[in-house]
């Protein structure tokens, strides 16, 4: 039995997520999950990676918007517009609910991946998930028009803002979690899922000790570049503006050494035999919770082969 | 033209102000309210008696449920629930979004003061509403087991333990806002609101220099006991737990050299002219808001009379 970690940020990473969980039992699997993207705002701690990975393995994601609880309702954001509060972010009155007590637990002593492991444990989630660190590490995006929080810049300015390149504030006091050092200990092979590699996955690598861990560990990432478009989010975006293609064998060029593996879509097939890492083919769009499963299990193989070796 | 302060508590009391509000202009009345009830939940600064005063005056106020805003929903509420989060106080996903609103203006340096006079303009309030203090001061009530935050003993624990006393934690450090001192400086009288003596009125007048103000002014209050029962809250209890008869008579007792005139309802004509200060009798009990704007009426009627003399 293999034992894997999974590297993912948001929705996109979410997805392959979803599947692994489907075909892994929570002692083969853990997921590792980006927290740069996490901001304090209203006085809330809020953790949009974690709690889209959440609201996926616990079946709550709201499949219409592709983000936030499903069944949600804006009561209190639709006030709050009337008061003249804040509103630009988009809360919803039940994901409201995750982020005061998460910020509850948090001001009560508790680490993130405490409050992370009680909340996924009370929504049934038999998966660990953990965030990268317990410090609070924000991403702050530099653009023409000077830095920028990651928030302000994806949601506020909707990414439109060109940029030029990013810094992770904080991460060099950080440290991995005890349970993530305990898992690295004892884990076969690491699976970096379809996530942003700027701002979703290279935050993660970021934290002192993780990139060490990998290196002695086979590592295979999906391509989140099909096709030169970004199935989600803003990475095609971001490539252009820093000058560099969008395509995959880009992504794989900017995780570089850390790479043994590389799963690409259909439509990228030309790419493979020409990318300094193995390679394999297959269909990582996503529709369906088989698509989702499908790539899972192609995926973890491919992990596993290169471990064999 | 007179120049009023009412000093209130909450539903009891806001009741009448709504009718001092529809028969006096903003240049004629400000409301001064008990901000002891006021507590830190869930990281928020939520004010009972402040909100209640907003969404009465706003006509938001929750009718059916007696507390609250219209037309409220309990996503929050309930999902907190579900992730093991503290639900015991109700707070609704409208009323949240002034608590966080708020407690989001106070971090960034605004008063309750200024936090209050931006809310209900917000919220197309013409009148002035002014928090006792700008301070926190937190009224604890001692109890037989022990002593008690106001709202756990209130709502948490449903006034079910018997009291003993009352502690208004943080008053000698309160000072009285400017815009309370401001208005002191011109006012013609005040009119204590039929809210509960003990914990809703007696806070106000605790605040150093509130007493002073208000012995060179004519005072009337309107009974919050009717018959020997509190129209709303624990007023009619507290007064047996503390060993004196709930009646009307007791509560003018209570405020003593205070008052120079009290208001009472008809179910206790008996009373009149058997109190140390002058009486009026009416119908006290507000159902309708014709009801209120009588009792208004009556009230400052009663005043300016003593007032004159």
């Amino acid at each position: 039995m293999g034992k894997y970690l999974a590297i993912t940020g948001g929705v996109g990473g979410a997805k392959l997520a979803l599947g692994l969980a489907k075909i892994l039992s929570p002692e083969e699997v853990l997921f590792v999950v980006n927290t740069g993207d996490d901001f304090e705002h209203l006085g809330l701690t809020i953790c949009p990676d974690i709690d889209t990975l959440t609201y996926t393995l616990a079946d709550l994601n709201n499949t219409e918007l592709g983000w936030g609880r499903r069944g949600e309702t804006w009561s209190c954001l639709d006030t709050l517009g009337e008061l003249g509060g804040e509103n630009w972010f988009r809360l919803g009155d039940r994901d409201l609910a995750l982020h005061l007590h998460r910020t509850q637990r948090l001001k009560q002593g508790a680490t993130l991946s405490d409050a992370t492991r009680e909340i996924t444990q009370y929504l049934g989630i038999q998966h660990t998930i953990v965030p990268m660190c317990d410090q609070p590490v924000r991403t702050i995006v530099h653009a023409e028009s000077g830095p920028l929080a990651f928030q302000h810049y994806f949601v506020r300015d909707r990414c439109a803002p060109r940029v030029t390149g990013f810094h992770f504030e904080g991460v060099e006091k950080a440290t991995l979690p005890l349970a993530l050092t305990g898992w690295l200990k004892t884990c076969t092979g690491v699976l970096i899922c379809p996530s942003n590699p700027f701002v979703s996955v290279d935050t993660v690598l970021a934290v002192p000790g993780m990139r060490q861990a990998l290196d002695r560990l086979p590592v295979v990432a999906v391509s989140p570049i099909v096709g030169g478009i970004a199935i989600k989010g803003p990475t095609a975006k971001m490539m252009e503006e820093l000058k560099v293609p969008a395509t995959a064998a880009q992504v794989a060029a900017h995780y570089g050494d850390l790479l043994d593996g590389f799963v690409l879509d259909n439509q990228d097939a030309a790419l493979h035999n020409t990318l300094p890492v193995q390679t394999v083919v297959t269909q990582t769009v996503m529709q369906s919770l088989q698509d989702r499963i499908d790539l899972a299990r192609t995926s973890i193989h491919f992990l596993d082969q290169l471990t064999a070796r």
